[in-house]
């Protein structure tokens, strides 16, 4: 089995995932807002890659049914109803609702992972259950790539150190598995940080933007290993929730 | 100052580079073949990102004056003069010649350096004297930037390792040194091997590639710390040994 760890969409090309199992990784905000949308019951999250495609497709919908969301440099785009914030996405707002998404980085990885033969959604916040979901397919003869994204086209230390946590968990007990110099780096980079997810995103440039843009409390949010315990599934450019009550 | 590694030229904007000091790094093995070609004399290495340029510039010369050189998949170009294997670059066959020459993955590399205030290309054997080079550019003022150029558009263990050494030479002794995350990860990286430059390259897959092809032999020169103590620079397209015989 190939267990890849990839930096960035940019450089991705279908051979990379194309038959694979592909956990989409984008720690700081998209991958813990999807989760927690999600897992707060959203009905579904569809990602966009400009606020314009988001706003047309809106229109589709009735005004009750869905939540324009996302962000640009951080921030809440004008005329939405909601930004990137994991803590914006209560029970309260997101109920049954559609989420018409778009970020900087998260929706572009998300979208170069679609040749893929499944692509998921992970972060610390839903990390045992991808992971042992992975694990599942992993067993039923599938390679995996782990698609870290990144922040502004460039590595993010953040995603790395969660793709090291993956790659550990899903290899452990595994015979035969090949890593390639991503997944050997990232779980390099995991060990330093082990559950020291605040030191994690001290170090993480991301992180520090984020606090010094008011979120600190967001990545209280995005560091609680397991809160929200959801496989996202991203399939015809839909994002839902495996389990008994998926539904589109 | 800022301290910056990027992985791959893929993600890479002009604002990445320019105005800064630049160091192009990769390992396997064009900035170890470019340094050995340099240190035995050659006149100067011109890059070319395709076979054909480089066949089309060489009409411009002497038949005795140039070498045509290069690789495609770790293997010379048919009808070229040298491949990519930093053995074949002896004083015999490279003094006073002009080197036209072309790789998968450190040409464009170099090229998307270009809008640089200067670019430098490192490696294990120039390593001392790039880095002093380097520290003093920093003392004069400007930013650095670190290209770990990778390998077929992904990262690459040997050049993030590398590009670890480098950062941490450079910051020594130096205040507020502002590292991005590509930075921080590499000095992680890095630690784990130290001089221990046989264990890196068992664990890199192009290290691994390269011996299974026939090449163990070049992974030694390739690892041989400050072996060809050089600094290449790159201007006007043109690669050349910066020093009191600099020359074009």
């Amino acid at each position: 089995m190939r267990l890849d760890v990839f930096f960035g969409a940019h450089g991705l090309t279908s051979a990379d995932v194309q038959g694979r199992v592909v956990v989409v990784i984008d720690v700081l905000r998209a991958s813990t807002t999807i989760a927690v949308a999600l897992a707060n019951g959203a009905r579904t999250v569809i990602p966009f890659e400009s606020a314009e495609e988001a706003i047309t497709r809106s229109k589709a919908f009735e005004r009750g049914d869905y939540k324009l969301a996302g962000e640009r440099r951080n921030l809440m785009i004008p005329g939405f109803d909601l930004g990137n914030s994991p803590r914006e996405y209560t029970r309260e707002v997101v109920d049954g609702k559609t989420i018409l998404f778009t970020t900087t980085n998260g929706t572009g990885a998300l979208i170069a992972a679609q040749p893929a033969r499944e692509v998921l959604v992970g972060a610390f916040v839903n990390f045992t259950v991808v992971s042992a979901m992975v694990r599942a397919a992993a067993r039923a003869t599938s390679d995996i790539a782990i698609l870290a994204a990144g922040s502004e086209r460039h590595f993010s230390l953040e995603d790395a150190v969660c793709a090291g946590r993956f790659v550990r968990a899903i290899r452990r007990g595994l015979a035969d598995v090949a890593l390639n110099d991503g997944a050997q780096a990232s779980l390099q980079l995991e060990k330093r940080y082990g559950n020291d997810l605040a030191r994690l995103f001290e170090d993480s440039s991301h992180g520090r933007t984020l606090a010094e843009a008011g979120f600190a409390d967001d990545l209280a949010v995005c560091g609680a290993l397991d809160a929200h315990p959801v496989v996202p599934v991203y399939q015809d450019r839909h994002l839902t929730k495996l389990g008994p009550d998926r539904e589109r």
